[in-house]
């Protein structure tokens, strides 16, 4: 090559980088996702991971996710502020955590005796349930999409087995949020306690029972070990959402195939964790029936009972003393709720029930 | 600008413009999706076209898909065979309407007594479901992806009242596929009939009885109008799943990005579908009863326990007499089921029934 057609060569290879240029500084945009959970979660520490990383990838590296697991970056419970604030600009949490805010927030998530996890997706996405929850968020300036749901959680450990109503009177159990305000009108002492020091307050006394999750993130926790009677079903926690939060400005300003992207990519979350919960759940719960000697127990019929009164007792108040957007959030729940639970009730429920009784193979 | 800098500037253009081109040739290709559903079908042909706007805007338009309706390409039931020869590169469809080429392919939608729409994702994705299904589908050089689910369907249009299982014997019944079989099990004559024809032939007394999907589809085609008694649960249709199939080799030589955005935004469908279901076949329900005079009823226990002792007969034979990929399917398809129900029958089974019966509000 002579000295002419190098400097060609430069000038054209300088050229094309400096056309291209902007392209790539638009293209590759990297984000921060603070979370609420442990690195590796089973099922919802994972879920953020893999959330970040399937955008990253459906993006082609364009819109790249970098996570911080609990406390890495902010504390975890302030994952909804570092993207208020701007230093981060997304977060997977749940949105209840953040019903000092608005109690609203709590539906999004899930209440004692509401939505099954299909019957939270058919609210949010077909009966306005998204809708109510953007004019929450737009006062913060943020955007939330489902990320997740547990399914179903388990009720919990108890180390001593609950006969009646009776039994209930007095014990300490760790159940927070409005959970804990139903089981306290039921006669328990409800405290919260981060995870990690649960399986050493059932050890030493401190607590008479705990409930966490499910089986799958029970499993690892090992309360089995110090408390043997698991109860189901969680009637205060029938499902529990997830949600992944954007900073709104910067979501609204990404092309539009990138905001597509964040969307589809959440949605399919919503049943990419499910799933997991729904294979992964009953795993854990052979391995603490089979290896672990646990007996799985139902609450009797008049906790069912009493749980429901409490239940409504609870959402009646939020409904009745709650600010303007928690009450038509309550209202439009509920509205939803008495509407498609009428098809769980001649279809889902009859059919599992007689699956149950009939069908054996 | 002087002429060197004019034509230094040409030589940038074009040099830039020769540099870009591969790209965006590579960039845009455009996709035929054939389905087997007519167009704007709710839940499922609406689906379909949604699944593929999807695409279209996440990829940003580098892949878009055109859809073509049942019958405008290639007739409904040869979608698949029309990616297989090369005349489309996607289908939208149901895998059990090609049992022909595998029984297998039953369970990649749903059996009866089967799974729940949760359940059949808990094993697609997480029990090796998936994995027998691209076994299956290699033989025939494509890829399939859970796309939707109807979630339980309704059991059907009955003139008149089913009150046991001597009611049912003779009835000329539309219920096809599998499900058909358990019912000639039941002492009905099970026929199958295209959906434009039901209505007529109900009218007419050439049916006594048609089960088609739920009450969002069958309120669209009027079978209230000749036929007062709906039951429920559909217990050979717990849960109908639709499937996105594309062209394997095709499917592989896309961008990884690309590859992601398909299989991210069928898994957001399987979610996005449901959800429908979970929102509009209540509404339906309601309109059927409030506007219609319909009768929502529940098949008698007796015939809900012969149905799953037919169905028992049924998968057995498929276990049986199948070929190896349906014996092996039909086996992880039953060690799943046994592994989730059990939670399904401690907790969500037993929390609906709690709510049914405790919780008013």
């Amino acid at each position: 090559m002579d000295r002419r057609s190098f400097i060609r060569a430069g000038a054209l290879g300088a050229g094309a980088a400096a056309l291209a240029a902007p392209a790539v500084a638009q293209d590759k945009i990297t984000w921060r996702m603070v979370t609420t959970w442990p690195k590796n979660f089973p099922g919802l520490g994972v879920g953020a991971q893999r959330l970040a990383d399937r955008i990253t990838a459906a993006s082609g590296g364009r819109l790249t996710i970098q996570v911080y697991s609990a406390g890495e970056l902010v504390p975890p419970l302030q994952s909804l502020d570092a993207v208020i604030d701007g230093s981060a600009e997304m977060s997977h949490s749940a949105a209840y955590y953040w019903q000092n805010k608005s109690d609203a927030l709590n539906f999004f998530t899930g209440v004692p005796y509401g939505m099954t996890s299909a019957e939270l997706a058919g609210w949010m996405r077909h009966m306005g349930g998204q809708e109510l929850w953007d004019e929450v968020y737009d006062q913060f300036g943020v955007q939330g999409f489902l990320s997740g749901n547990t399914g179903i959680q388990a009720g919990g450990w108890f180390r001593d087995e609950i006969n009646s109503l009776e039994d209930l009177k007095g014990l300490r159990f760790r159940t927070p949020g409005l959970g804990g305000r139903v089981w306290e009108k039921l006669g328990v002492t409800a405290t919260n306690m981060a995870a990690g020091e649960i399986f050493q307050a059932l050890q030493s006394g401190t607590l008479d029972a705990a409930e966490f999750v499910g089986p799958y993130n029970d499993l690892a926790l090992g309360f089995h070990q110090v408390a043997k009677n698991y109860y189901f079903p969680s009637f205060v926690e029938p499902g529990l959402a997830t949600e992944l939060v954007v900073d709104k400005a910067k979501y609204q300003a990404l092309p539009e195939d990138l905001q597509a992207i964040v969307r589809d990519v959440s949605q399919a979350e919503y049943d990419q964790v499910g799933s997991e919960f729904a294979a992964n759940d009953p795993r854990a719960l052979k391995t603490l029936v089979e290896e672990h000697g646990v007996n799985m127990r139902q609450f009797p019929d008049e906790v069912m009972k009493a749980g429901a009164e409490a239940a409504k007792e609870v959402l009646t108040s939020l409904r009745d003393n709650g600010d303007d957007l928690t009450k038509r959030t309550t209202e439009s729940f509920l509205e939803a709720l008495r509407l498609m639970r009428g098809k769980s009730e001649i279809a889902e429920g009859p059919f599992v029930r007689a699956r149950e009784q009939y069908f054996d193979m």
